[in-house]
């Protein structure tokens, strides 16, 4: 087999592991001299390939590529950017095969979510439909944990710990104020569409360390009487109430609670904001006092507490990913496959990528308990898992110890340009 | 010297380090039985003495004890509640006496801020007034770290290391977006009059890993127009721009720029808001996207990423007190006193109450940049020894393993109720 160059992208948002994805591929390809020439970044995801702005990631020292198991969010930059359907865009697939020959990339390595396996599937097909050989793997990242096929998503076990963890530190504060001041406090998390990781913040309740505490999932229709009964029954209770809430919670008309007005580049609107309000609702109708949060970038992005077994499991489709690519594995992804529970046990399979593609995994209802407000048994026996064990980045001066790649730009070939 | 009891209570918002304090306060007076019976605390600060509710911290293992080491918030419960003077409220300071009589409290240590210092030096000053003997010792505890004649305040270096290492964080996520989506965020930080926590957030930024970072302080007042064109600045120069900004930033007219329209039970304006406000103006005037976060509780109960020097404070000032209060030192605060920048050394100190109490110490302004925007190398010296050294709790399956205390009550001595 003729050795050829590898190309690989960060797509959509950024995780707090998804660059440990990003080392494996270098460190397995590395390994793999005599097949694979370099492996090439997409500077700003797949907008590096459509313009030729490629980083040559042989540049980057060892040690440097391994300090990506440390450091959260995209090295190389990241992109929100989704191809149409070849038949509507077949300039910009044109465009990827030029640049493609151009650097003889007969790998091409995607690490995304939903949007990015469908791009990533529709460059698999360029091979037969445009006659340029290329083998397509995805390579799974999400802290939406939204993937189907695969059990969980790289990216999702770190924010689970992170919003779990600070939902409990958050209690215990909030539990000491409660006699003279703040009886009330709202967290709200990321998750469009799937409740996964509102749920994980249920994890922050257990039978060590119990709290009252409601969750709003975007699979549960906002019910605003019952919620205030829920949460005022609580309050009465226990002196006070925790509640995590998802920025895509929706009214009985399928709308938002709250829209921040904008949309991001796929058409998605973007939120933000439902936390105080929810907040609002509770001064206003119960008169209770309150405090809200919200975490945003901060829980996706917080290396410092990322999860052990989601590092793991973000190093392994990295890996598996170049191997399946080595192997002619076209159109596929490196998917988690669970094995137990108790204790809990993994391993890398392969999924077919028609599967995953444009497919959104929700929160299943058996998860959430019967009153809409919490999650079950059979949640925590998935969940748990995923947040265990620690992986705490590098400290100096008392604060982690981030690495910032060079970004070599590999030497422009073709004279055309093109905007995305 | 006859065997007194001592009374400990927690005051204010909490910090993820008071409980060393608490830890501290009843090992410290363990080690001393010859002299002191018994450590009550207050439940729910200030009000447990007032209605009589203590809590007998003798039932408390040494392991549990221990425990609260690594356990944030205050584990015996805090209270917003300021007493006025002797001459307005003396009913309730009677109130005081009668209840530390009936339990032979004999030492008074009360851990809290500003108002908790007014409220400890007024105690301090029954013994003379009311006939009964007492020896009343201020524990610092403050996020703010606006208390002044001490260096620093516990509760300050811990929250600093989270606001850095947040931004830190966040800012690796925005620069990975930035060339097709979010390119401004905003993260708001608590600190309604000491820009102290807004410096900190500087810290995300240093020469190893430079960061466009703008900080809005309390202590400068808000000229839209200026931070408008050093953003936009930025971000043409650096593809993208984070800013901290205070809950406490103020307008022209010095007016908060964010309220919530509640005040909290001091008659302080309770805010948050502020992020998502500056957020808004940076989409309409300059069209960028943007993201925001409000940490808020997060910030201050944030025990998985405190601060080692802050937490060996937090031990030392609970430990001093109750060497104070032993050696009769009445109406005094232990204070840490810096010795040296590089090496960082500091010692315990002990500073007159009355030269605390009430006193804000606000950012100098020779810690802020000319522009109002960053903060100088002055500031750097002073705030980055204080969020030195990681002192991780124990985990378990994931998360942090936090103590719950028994917290069982001293049985009533009196027949009288009291309504604080």
């Amino acid at each position: 087999m003729p050795k050829r160059n590898a190309f690989y992208a960060q797509s959509g948002g950024v995780t707090a592991v998804v660059n440990a994805t990003a080392c494996a591929v270098i460190e397995t390809a590395r390994k793999h001299r005599n097949r694979i020439g370099k492996v090439y970044a997409g500077r700003n995801g797949i907008i590096g390939a459509l313009t030729e702005d490629l980083i040559d990631t042989s540049k980057e020292s060892a040690a440097a590529v391994s300090a990506l198991k440390h450091t959260p969010a995209g090295a190389f930059g990241s992109a929100r950017y989704k191809l149409a359907s070849l038949d509507k865009d077949r300039a910009q697939y044109e465009r990827l095969i030029e640049v493609f020959r151009a650097h003889d990339i007969g790998y091409f390595l995607y690490n995304g979510g939903n949007d990015s396996a469908d791009t990533c599937l529709k460059v698999s097909q360029l091979s037969q439909h445009l006659g340029y050989p290329l083998v397509a793997v995805h390579v799974p990242k999400t802290v939406d944990n939204d993937l189907a096929v695969t059990d969980c998503c790289p990216g999702f076990g770190s924010v689970a710990k992170y919003v779990a963890t600070s939902m409990r530190e958050a209690a215990f504060d909030v539990a000491s104020m409660a006699k003279t001041s703040t009886r009330v406090f709202v967290l709200e998390v990321m998750g469009r569409h799937a409740g996964w990781i509102t749920a994980a913040v249920g994890l922050a309740d257990d039978a060590e360390t119990p709290i009252p505490l409601l969750l709003l999932f975007p699979e549960i229709t906002f019910d605003e009487a019952k919620f205030l009964a829920a949460l005022d029954e609580k309050v009465k209770r226990f002196g006070y109430c925790c509640v995590g809430v998802s920025e895509g919670l929706r009214n009985a008309e399928g709308k938002f609670l709250s829209e921040a007005g904008t949309t991001d580049a796929f058409g998605h609107a973007q939120l933000g904001g439902v936390g105080p309000l929810i907040a609002s609702l509770v001064k206003e109708r119960l008169k209770h006092k309150y405090h809200w949060a919200v975490a945003d970038y901060l829980q996706r992005a917080a290396r410092h507490i990322a999860s052990k077994t989601d590092l793991d499991q973000a190093y392994a489709v990295g890996k598996s990913a170049v191997e399946l690519a080595l192997a002619g594995k076209n159109a596929v992804m490196p998917a988690i496959v669970r094995l137990s529970d108790k204790p809990y046990r993994w391993k890398i399979g392969v999924a077919p990528l028609d599967k995953v593609a444009n497919v959104e995994k929700r929160l299943p209802r058996e998860y959430i308990t019967a009153d809409g407000f919490g999650i079950t048994a059979k949640a925590r026996a998935y969940l748990s898992p995923l947040l265990r064990g620690e992986a705490f980045p590098p400290f100096r001066d008392g604060l982690p110890r981030y690495v910032r790649l060079k970004n070599v730009s590999v030497p422009r070939k073709l004279a055309t340009e093109f905007t995305p």
